[in-house]
């Protein structure tokens, strides 16, 4: 059924929202359905647990994890799911996003999280559905046309 | 069939052999098939440019791209083509691998690579695996098992 | 009673044992009771979970948390504790543990965690101590000794 | 008695007070009471050389540090006093910050001084509290409350 | 014949137009051709390689490459030409041009690009004109008196 | 007359000789002639400035300056002379050659050094003869070949 | 006699001027004279040379030396002069003064410039003071004078 | 009387002592008397302030300070002095001395401590040299000594 949610969003702070709205609007233009959570790792963990432990049997297939700053939400999403985690690192005021970069991107021997650029909101939507053309052709004809396209432009 | 490489890993020299050992280590033990090529971006495009176009036909899922200092294999195999890339950044002598991450890693919009921590060869062989495995169930199933047997450790 | 554990020591990997005898020797020096434990956050996050969410009701009155990379313990072990948390991020071979530094102190609004300096398992110890000793005369005592002695050293 | 201080907040310059006006608004919203002074620790040396050496005779049990650039404040503090030091590294407007953290966080064996995140003043009220509470009943409940709260919010 | 451009300018984004329009008033100022070409290293790698692989061809002696963040476009195009290249690495918003940088100058052994600084639009047209003066005169005295003229401003 | 040194390598110390041996050898291979001096720009400035006043009359048509910490010599030499500038910034003990790479790379407006990677003593060699290329046929022809070779190894 | 200089203080650019008002400000309120000079280490060396070679001829006791991004201008005049050369690394748009800052303390074996903070003008004029007071009793009156200014403020 | 002490070299721990050899050798192949103590601002802050109050009555005309990591030694040596204070940051074996470097360098407005390089034992002793040679012949001598050798060399 197209409406399930394929890509699950999740993200540390209300904040985050308009940084991450270039995110929900390519997936929106790829037509891949998602569902979007804001829930802190350190506020809120059991939210995170509950959310990132059901996240694969409720039939996502992708999690994009945004953060800034101290930005463990991926990892820990990650401690809790077999799916593959895109981190986006936030951009923060004081270091740039290198403190989320490093917090996102260093995980240890395991547990993978893999990052796209810092506020690399859109790019993580690509890549998402990049995931599920991997196996699937539809999604990945997705990508095919978006690739054309960006060569055309 | 079980033995068609799903994985792809790609690295752009010689020297990058005995840290993406652990890469290569891994996905034997989850059964994942894979191919390996050298190649340098710069060194040999041509070669790049054809192992990248070809390699969705060929029946690769996933690109595992390991490289150093400007590591620009990863962006140069993604511009080729719509397959997701797992970018490794090696560790330099000079810039602990600083260089090699943000070379990696800060993507321009439109053409992702997603990347694992700094010399993170085996965290890319996990992730690969969760990427197949977010639409195919028994790859899933070797992720669920690998990170139970992690937390029993 | 003198010998229930007033620190919970707590390290994401056993390779972090070495690092941190130079803290359980302080502990030991000061008298301070304490039990340690090695789980990690990502690998085994219902461990972590089970033990932080304990902590205080066993007696524990300070945590002291050590990794490395992408050093989320810290703040997840925050997550389910009202104890004050001690991090202590450990020395990276690839970025010197700045990349540990930055995940563990850059924790958002409303969870914090104090960081001692990279590899600072001994003033970690001073610090629980201190700790220990803000409202506690016996234990400020061991701290104004130690320094005194320090001063004559 | 409640209004004796328990908590003292110095800082370096009064241009830091408007950064750390979320420390004692939070300290307000717990009820901790505290004193808030202004001294240099380089352009009056004395002066904090006397606040901090009589800030435990005074009742005071956590001192909060708040210091920018080459913030030698919470180290000069902690050399007077037995007490446990949260510091806070201001932003900067050249290096973000990263001068301040590092000048507080890297403190020499012996004399440690626990940094929370840069401009993190809200936070260390947080932990100025959670250390109060460490041994003190009424003192945890305010934390156990606040994070509650944080958790529904 | 005067009016064929000596020097080829690439940059990888629209968004670099502005900040290298120092880089093309210097030229003019200098007298000397050139052309200028907008293509995405990942979003055209097509384009680029048409466009660099024929530069000497066409009678082009420098290049000139400008982009930002993960800025593989200079060494793409080093890959297809024996021309020599000029990095331009871009200011970027989140990181000032530090990931601009290393990912053009470090590039490995055997194919150069050689930087000007993070956004040396106008320095990256003197050089071109200095590489152009190594062996022609008429071009090496354009440099002498250019610099006459800065030593007399 | 094939040996008037076309290249002139000056470098800080007799210390950066082992690191520039890569470059007199890939000369060497080229058969591209130089001359090769060890002035320091901060001792002996006099020598650095008669040296490279002088070098465009004695036939020098590129300038390859290695040097390392904070690296003056490019941009010392790049005052006094017309020539185009390669610089090596040379690692460094401490800071990796971070320090050597800004202090070549940032040149202010109107005197650029353009700068090869950390290290990069064979590229600054391939670089220059790339210089002698832009104009010379000859020159040229042993890039293409050696780019041909690299390819085909 | 009282006005002729005793500081002389150059800057490499027109730009660095406002920044340095602070600098002035405070030796005129010392009374220390001083005299001013902008010129380019890169644009024009023949100028800094000169006027670094005769300043200690002319009365000059101290040097203080402003510059930007490879603030090369502390190192050069350093050359020439056995003056004590203070430095004043300027903030920079990209990379926040880092570059100028390691360009000018990261000083080789034999020709030290001693950094003041970023930006840190103001603290120029105040060093140099003090090295005047050093050995000059009037000139150590106007610090502890000032010194204790502070102290009262 | 040439025997008294002209120079003091504070540094804040015994192991510094081999790196600061470089600066001993310097004075005495100078002939500068110098007094040497060992003396942590954190550890033993009573002897600092006694020694630092009390050096320029004791004829002391210079201090060099050499401290590791939070470096808080020069700037507290500043506080009690009117003396100009070298600071020489030492060398740390996991962020290089970067965190030396800034908590010396960044001094707030009003205090300055002016550095020499990561490690730059024998520079602080050439900069103490040219202090003392600012106002006395006989000093400055020795420097334009030094420096005519090194040209020569």
């Amino acid at each position: 059924m197209a409406d399930a949610p394929l890509v699950g969003i999740i993200m540390g702070s209300k904040s985050d929202l308009p940084a991450m709205e270039a995110c929900t609007k390519q997936l929106d233009e790829f037509g891949v359905p998602y569902e979007l959570v804001i829930a802190s790792a350190h506020r809120n963990p059991a939210k995170v647990h509950e959310w990132a432990s059901t996240a694969a049997d409720r039939g996502i297939k992708v999690i994009i994890a945004a953060a800034g700053k101290a930005a463990h939400l991926g990892g820990v999403v990650a401690a809790y799911t077999p799916l593959p985690i895109v981190g986006v690192p936030m951009k923060t005021s004081d270091l740039g996003g290198m403190d989320s970069l490093l917090s996102m991107v260093q995980m240890p021997s395991g547990v993978p999280v893999a990052c796209v650029a810092i506020g690399g909101a859109k790019n993580a939507a690509i890549y998402a559905t990049q995931i599920l053309g991997a196996t699937t052709p539809e999604w990945r004809q997705v990508i095919v046309d978006f690739k054309r396209s960006m060569a055309e432009a």
